[in-house]
């Protein structure tokens, strides 16, 4: 029997790529649910292709205009806003979930899939980040699992797959560096949007590239690493390998170290959270090593990017301090994108938001909201005042 | 309980770094047959520390002088001989028997064990490329364990646990290039025995390292790997990579890479091979990527170095020819630190050797010892005819 798919995000870069996947093993999958919030273009091709039991778009205008565009074509059910995306996470009939869609919007719909013990492919950072303790502790209850669809935690995955937990001495994280790894301190003050949105080998959304180039995407990717892999922080460190060939590595207590090596393309991701934890072959590019001649590997600097060490320091505080992190980043980044403030600006704003914040421990889920939305406005204080 | 373990060639290097890994972990194992060959103050030494039950030596007067020595102390039986090897391999007693004798002593022994159900932790590696199919076959009936201690097989078994065998694209075997790599053809044709001899990464024995050096060592490793995992030839790939971190490496079918990759020290592999499928902790170095700074790959020249197409031409052939494979080369070897061949010679003694054989095919040991007798007289006729 086929396996029952739903994609939240479908339309953004990680679902067209999902959905790229799926098409090549409809044999296997059968696609019953698709969001796709704004693109109608978009979401009508993949509508025609896939024949959705249920959609879920941004709002009612959004939803009727689509409802007449198709016609009612097989009597597909259209939903919207965030009820909708709360009632396809949960859709009776679906194994697995694809969680794709950016920002903190995906929370509540992952936590719901969690909540029914739904399969989880999680592409969203932020639902881990802010609450991964909460997913974590449902998913076992729920017998849920939650898979990632992330080159960095998909590495790892392999290299603990079927090993004990106890065996593991390391998580290493590899990173790029971001587009402005080698700048001096000085010259990091005096960054352009431009520059910082020149990542050297993934091509990804703007909040992505700048995550990136302050190295906060390695930070929010050391807390995800903690919750998926149930791992505590001191045991996640982080190498700077500039060509991202090597997605992760896990080193192990006999000293062995196991790594992930291949090429940028999340498709392979994707493929593994899929199918996990078989293996399917498929005809994407090989990564030959004795063509790319060289992998390299620093030291990170975590006084250059102290983005880095927010990230420990959220993690370390716990509770609600991770989501008042990623509230004030998103916030933070935005204005720096706007140019409202500078890019070394970023860390400070985080890190004041941080320090008036109060953290709730053993937050549910209205706490984690409620946190994230004190954090946005009290960032976005700082970044108005920073002006 | 303390597993039992017999170590064959405990006085070698192998040997005594397994007997450094026992000793840390007393609790786990116990020493309960030596085979030492004619070092004897050592070999008295680690009498007196592990209190074996039965130990061997090269022959009956060796046999009289230590028994003499030791004063009969704990009423250990000396043996000696290819008789008392075969007899320590198939101590009832022993859990596990450590090969770690070099050449084709190695076979016999390693034979017995196996068919005896043992668990062989295999250092030697005459023993599977000359028997590889035999020793396989043989362990299947009698569920015994051949397990590599090598670090590419080592890095392989790691990289393949718990996936199947059907999910493996290619086993990708590391190759320090050896002392010589980036000389050129003509340059190759004068290179002294101490050129040869300088091995860039691991220090081992002069067969080794000349080995090493026409990559026939990789060559080898090759034929074991197809017998190790059953994986054929022509999936068995080989890349260089210098500074011998990355251990080998697995490609899957959905392109994904795992590596294995850690310090140059065969204590890793030894206790790798002892507890699996568990890992323990030590306290061995710890590699730093960080540190390194890089890891190069390039492609391997086969036409620099034919030894690794005899390799597998042999490995193709199959029946007896890789044993005339490890023979030549042997004599090939020998002759060229003797001065008698040049470096260049030694693959053109092994070609013209195993030219003139009939291979047979699904051989017995006795066919394969011929085989391998047959080579050695040959090899040395057409190096004598050399000089």
């Amino acid at each position: 029997m086929r396996k029952k798919i739903v994609i939240l995000g479908s339309t953004g870069s990680i679902g067209q790529q999902t959905l790229e996947v799926l098409r090549k093993y409809s044999n296997e999958f059968e696609v019953v649910g698709l969001s796709g919030w704004e693109n109608i273009t978009f979401l009508k091709e993949q509508i025609s292709f896939f024949k959705p039991k249920m959609v879920v778009v941004k709002n009612e205008y959004i939803a009727k205009k689509l409802k007449n565009d198709l016609n009612n074509l097989n009597n597909i059910e259209i939903l919207w806003g965030l009820n909708g995306l709360t009632k396809i996470a949960i859709l009776e009939e679906a194994d697995i979930i694809v969680v794709a869609i950016t920002g903190i919007a995906s929370l509540i719909p992952t936590f719901e899939a969690v909540k029914k013990g739904k399969k989880v492919a999680l592409a969203s950072k932020e639902a881990m980040v802010v609450a991964g303790e909460l997913l974590v502790k449902e998913a076992k209850l729920r017998d849920a699992k939650i898979l990632p669809i992330d080159s960095e935690h998909s590495a790892i995955l392999q290299c603990l797959k079927n090993e004990q937990k106890d065996y593991v001495e390391k998580i290493i994280l590899t990173a790029s560096g971001g587009a402005l790894y080698n700048l001096t301190e000085t010259a990091l003050k005096n960054v352009s949007i431009e520059d910082a949105l020149n990542h050297p080998t993934w091509k990804m959304g703007k909040k992505v590239t700048i995550d990136s180039a302050t190295l906060m995407n390695k930070g929010l990717e050391v807390i995800e690493a903690k919750w998926f892999f149930d791992i505590p922080a001191n045991k996640i460190v982080i190498v700077i390998h500039p060509q991202s060939y090597v997605h992760s590595m896990v080193q192990f207590i006999d000293g062995t170290i196991l790594a992930q090596i291949g090429e940028h393309d999340m498709k392979i991701p994707i493929q593994y959270a899929l199918f996990y934890p078989n293996r399917t072959i498929n005809n994407l590019s090989r990564l030959e090593l004795a063509k790319i001649g060289q992998l390299t590997f620093k030291k990170p600097n975590f006084n250059k990017f102290p983005c880095i060490k927010l990230a420990y320091q959220a993690l370390e505080i716990g509770g609600t301090m991770p989501a008042v992190l990623n509230g004030a980043n998103e916030i933070a980044v935005t204005a720096f994108l706007n140019n409202q403030i500078s890019f070394s600006a970023i860390p400070l704003i985080i890190q004041n938001t941080m320090k008036e914040h109060k953290p709730k421990q053993n937050p549910n889920i209205n706490d984690i909201l409620d946190a994230d939305y004190w954090a946005r406005e009290k960032a976005l204080n700082f970044c108005m005042n920073n002006k």
